[in-house]
Parts: structure tokens; C-alpha cells; sequence
């Protein structure tokens, strides 16, 4: 038993993917421009496996398909990670500020089964 | 001194969406289908902001910018974390299972320096 | 009556963009990596519209909708137009080309009724 | 010499993806839902041979590139030309009205020299 806590998994995999880069000398490529355009082109990868689907197929993956939708879901992890760390950003942090945000601009009570934007609620 | 272990940040922000959708009747909206939707139009938000900058003053933000794109960032992950835990797949498990795919397509002497393809190695 | 022909309207198109990003000296931002992102954003704009609509829903847009979704649906058009300029290519001529590749990717026997990919026909 | 206007490039070529469409009996996958999901993976099938390039290379692409960015600008503009279709709006009619809000938000003498959006002019 040890009182060392235990590293976060986001903090974790900023490490290993600054390693993955260095040992490729690819930090030459990673500018936040081009990071974020990577980004969006992983999540039209994952978006492609669902776009001919109805709701309800795509509610229910065929077994084919699961294993590259979760290697699609894991490859926007990591360039959203990379990018953040480049751009100095805690995600985990911002993330739950940006939910108190949320929790501001959508009360439960006025938001409740709408899917308005919160300047037309 | 506790030895309860510390619970992982994305594990917390998975069940703090579940109760965020869950408080507003929002499931009904989350579909997978819909949900990867909304991802893409995030990071569009966030890929707004560095449209017209060049490489040189996207990777130094203006100030005014920088608390827009942390925000855009968290947007991202809250997204992503939904649709994965609509779709039932671990998140970082799923990401190091993908970084060691990638480590074996692209060996660090093979990649070094360079942004082609694996297939073009 | 004219045996003037009518100029297409991509190819005016073309040129009156041309001539407002000249007027207002955009050309500097006009570079194709910046085009292409700016196309991807007005993509986002006009897909934020269908995220939360149900597949009914989406194609009978709600009268409060039109207005917008028929200006994104312009603002794609304006920067793919853009683009194509800068990169030197004939849309018109490209898409024909690309139909014709699609049809022999797409037989009409062999592709009636499903979504497969080509590949996998 | 015909008097007959020669019908316009858009209109031909939405007219050729409705027959394309019902010899394969896609019209039951070519909802707008999915059409701007389609549309939106094409955006980025075109953008992934940009993210990696300088500024400088982007403007020049390598020839081994060129006809495959062709390529995807045409499927750019056949699903944008097809949902357009689907959505009952006239593109041409489209781009030239949000020319003239373009025209009135960016004036030429206030905007010249900056990608400042309009209500920051």
C-alpha cells in the first residue's frame, strides 16, 4: 500500500504522447494550427462510420464496426490532448469549468427536455 | 492518509455528464448519430479561432483568445467523453491500446521527421 | 437575342469573389491551408442546424431555420468556390470527372440499395 | 447558332445526381441529416492533405497531390450541390444574396487588411 497518488490518466498520456513526438522529431509538425486541423479530420473519421446509419443502427454499432469506432474515439483523445498541452491548457480543469458555465447558461429547470440554446430558453 | 484510491478524472466526468443530461431529460437528445454532430461542431468552434492566424501567432494566442479556445477545448472533451460512454468504450483504454497501434505503424527510425503516411514509409 | 453565351455561374462566381476579396486586400489571409479551414467552420455552421432534429425532423426544416441553413449553405459554396480559384481548379470539370469515377466505383446493379463501400461491393 | 440558353452548370449537374441517386436507390440514405454528415467527412478527406504543409507548401502542392485534392473538391461540391437539392434551395440564388450580406457587413473601406469579424469592425 503507498500514499504516492496515483497519476491521472490525461495527465499520464500528455507525457507519453510528448515522448511519441520527441522520438520522432515530429514537434516540428505539431503547431496548434495544424494540431486542430488533425483533430477535425480524426472526428470526420469517427463521424463516417455513423453517417449512413439511422439513429437507431448507430445507437447499436454492428460488431464489425466497433473496433475502429473505438480507435477513432481514442485517435481524438490524443490529438485533443497534444493540442492542449501545446497550447497550455489543463483540460481536466477547463472541462469542469466550462461545465459550471453550462450548468449557468442551462438552469435544470428551464432546460429540462429542450435542446433551445440557452438565449432562446 | 486514505488508501482509497483517487478516482480518475475521466471516470468523475463521465458520471458528472450522466447527471447533467439526466437532470435536464437530455437523453433523449443524446444519440450517438447526434452526439458525434455536436463533436464536430465543437471543434469547429475551436478551429474558428485559428482560421486566419498565421502558424506563428496561432501557437502564441492572443490573450483575448486564450480563455475562448480553453473553453472550446473543454467543449470537445465533454462531447467526446458523452459519446464514448453512449457507445460503451473506456476512453484511456482505448487510447493506449491505439498509441501502441500507432507506435507499431510508425517505428521512431522509420518516422523520424517525417509526416508521411505509415503506408508511405 | 444574343448569340452571346451565357457565362456559367461558377465561373462568375469566381470572379466576383475574386473581386471583393481584391477591394477589401484579403488575398493575404486567402492562402489554401486557411481556405480549407474556413470551408471546414462554415460546414459546422450549417450542420449545427441538424444536430439535435430528429432524421424527420431535418427535412422539414422549421420556417424559423430556412433563412439560415439556405445563407450556410452559400457560405460553403462561396468558399469552396474560393479555394478551387487559388488551387487552379475547375469545379465543374473536376465533378464531372469525379462522377464518372464514382460510376464505375458504383455500378447501378451492384451498388442498388446499399451504402457499402466500393471496396467492399 | 441556337437561341436556346445553354442550361447552367449546377442546374446540369444536380439534375445528373438525382438520376445518379435513383438508379442506385440511395434517395432512402440521402436525407440532410445524413447528407451534411457526408458532406462534412468530404471537407475533411480534403483538408487531410493540407494539415501537415507549411503555409507555403499548401499553395504549391507537391503533383502527386493535385489530382487527388481535385478529386475531393468535386465531392465537396456534388454533396453540397445534392443536399442543396434535398433542401429545395437554389445555390446560385443563395450565393448571391449572402454576397450582398457579406457585402454590407464588411465594407470595403472598414474591413480592408483584417479578418476581424464584422461586429468587431
Amino acid at each position: 500500500m503507498s500514499d504516492t497518488p496515483r497519476p491521472d490518466s490525461l495527465d499520464v498520456l500528455t507525457q507519453v504522447l510528448r515522448d511519441f513526438a520527441a522520438e520522432r522529431d515530429w514537434d516540428q509538425f505539431h503547431s496548434p494550427k495544424n494540431l486542430v486541423m488533425a483533430l477535425s479530420v480524426e472526428v470526420a473519421e469517427l463521424m463516417e462510420h455513423f453517417q449512413w446509419l439511422s439513429v437507431e443502427e448507430a445507437a447499436e454499432l454492428p460488431l464489425e464496426k466497433q473496433e475502429a469506432v473505438r480507435d477513432e474515439l481514442a485517435d481524438v483523445l490524443l490529438y485533443l490532448t497534444r493540442l492542449s498541452d501545446k497550447l497550455g491548457v489543463d483540460l481536466v480543469a477547463a472541462s469542469y469549468d466550462k461545465i459550471k458555465k453550462n450548468a449557468a447558461k442551462y438552469p435544470a429547470d428551464k432546460a429540462r427536455g429542450s435542446m433551445r440554446k440557452y438565449t432562446e430558453l
